[in-house]
């Protein structure tokens, strides 16, 4: 069953919903980030909520591993929560991942609400019921699946962000595009930067991501397409985790993206004019992002991922609007990409 | 839906079902003790399987934490696991509680085998989906709801056990018994030991607990009839573990069921004789058992259980075959049965 979604405006909502779940106890968690730079508007949005208990952890990717978890779940401890406690997620995609994750598993899983306070988590994270922290430098390789009760998307939080931030979320909306028709797609890359930021479009990515997830929340099949750009992508931001530039998720899908669809390219006979318009609207909306690394760098993260010893599974495109999940690519394909 | 359970002289049936599983590699995880005692017999039974991989934890409750689970997902990667792999779990409850929740949250769940070894494991724990770790001194704690692929019931296994592990395994026949009817009830009392110990038994009682667990997985709400004896038999085991001389489960156990039977004279008017012959039985199977406590010594334990503060939830006996569940009881009732 899919998670209902709040949006702004609909407060009042939110908070009938919640006194429905006839919570003992409501939560807050947020990340050192969020916690100055979100719970004040979230306190002016709810105030009946400002007097929750919070459990502040430290922000970023790097953080998103189970020592944090461990701490989360001492203070949940600490605050006695119990099985009918509701915690809500208040931050990115690493607090919802991490947040998810903590409570999916105390006492065999507790609820919780997702409050994402940046467009990546607003069009993706935030949304699916896909939870997880980072373990030994592979991402998201502890986890669970376990949907959020409910989702708040508010923009307002877009004017707590950073540039570099904030447009880390068009990767996956562009993802998105590619992955629904002509039509949404030739709209994406006309986008102007103010477009990608309105609930319209927002509303609009997520109903994509909605339709691969429905039906195959447990990711068996149709939920793969979603992992277009991925399988490059996550081992692209692994590697760039351990180095001293990080890269931000976002920024790390816009170049799987692109690799990926020059594999389509090989594979499908995609029209090379997909990967040329990724590539301006990584130049256009990631105009700071730069990153070497060579194949030998992501490949031991790569290969951790394989599903078997033909090659690389990975989801890859035929045309707008048609993915195909599962396709086998063979080591030496990839690795002529980044020769 | 229930797992299938393959029972002594299925071997072939079992090999069957997993070579229908198609996983891309099986791996066996034993504790120290199981490593030595019980693999030569898995061995013998399927030599086919003689050469998995193995990883082996540290034996004993205590064991049953985030720093063992955190080895196990290590050693999970050293083998190159992905989600096709299937784990063998080869030990008592304290291995397929870990091993299940190791599982249940690598790469978002790779499924498992239960092997139980010990009474308590066949006729529970290995049953039922109930996975987890200890955490804070706090029983199973962090753990999920995900079910073993299947089950295989070996009582040669029980030549491998000292006597003290294998008769802790009644507690939970004991508790069956109480939830099914007066004839299993009566039964049970005049059972010789090896009457416990036979197959026949063994199916008996898990079929029983499935009655509980089938459609209320999440235990939600019927299966929670199957804590009986443990609200306060938690606690006591909990307190015994941070003592030098630990319980057993099922020595807790023994000594919950007790006393919550009292409780449920004091509640639902339970006739007298029930606690009476639970306490015989405690006296002929678990002789060497002492252990002494004061109420303030568990309280802790107990009351960070506690669903409300109201008092505390527990599932008392109205009669054999008749358990309520989520009744509140008043602390100072409980205070009373220790003073």
């Amino acid at each position: 069953m899919l998670s209902p979604i709040f949006y702004a405006g609909e407060e009042e909502n939110l908070l009938a919903f919640l006194s429905d779940q006839k919570a003992t106890q409501i939560i807050l968690l947020a990340d050192a980030n969020t916690n100055g730079f979100c719970i004040p508007l979230f306190r002016s949005l709810f105030p009946s909520l400002s007097n929750c208990s919070r459990i502040i952890i430290p922000q970023g990717e790097v953080n998103k591993n189970i020592d944090v978890c461990n701490f989360i779940w001492q203070e949940l401890n600490v605050l006695q929560a119990d099985t009918k406690t509701i915690v809500l997620n208040i931050g990115g995609g690493m607090l919802s991942d991490i947040g998810g994750f903590a409570c999916s598993v105390y006492k065999r899983g507790i609820e919780f609400i997702n409050i994402p306070t940046t467009l990546l988590a607003m069009v993706d994270a935030a949304y699916g019921g896909k939870t997880g922290i980072d373990f030994q430098g592979y991402k998201n390789h502890i986890g669970t699946f376990h949907a959020a009760k409910a989702i708040y998307c508010q923009p307002q939080y877009f004017d707590t962000l950073n540039e570099r931030i904030l447009w880390s979320g068009i990767a996956e909306m562009t993802k998105h595009a590619l992955l629904s028709n002509e039509k949404d797609w030739q709209n994406l890359i006309h986008f102007q930067r103010n477009d990608f930021l309105s609930i319209e479009q927002i509303k609009k990515s997520l109903a994509i991501k909605m339709k691969f997830v429905e039906g195959d929340e447990h990711d068996q099949s149709k939920r793969q397409c979603l992992n277009l750009g991925h399988s490059l992508g996550h081992a692209i931001e692994s590697y760039s985790l351990q180095t001293a530039s990080p890269l931000l998720h976002g920024e790390a899908i816009i170049l799987g993206l692109y690799y990926e669809l020059k594999l389509s390219e090989q594979y499908f006979d995609l029209p090379a004019n997909i990967s040329a318009l990724t590539k301006s609207l990584k130049e256009k909306f990631f105009a700071q992002l730069q990153f070497n690394f060579n194949y030998s760098d992501i490949a031991p993260f790569l290969l951790q991922d394989k599903k078997n010893h033909e090659g690389i599974r990975m989801s890859l495109l035929k045309h707008i609007g048609h993915c195909e999940h599962g396709i086998i690519v063979q080591e030496n394909h990839i690795q002529a990409l980044f020769s």
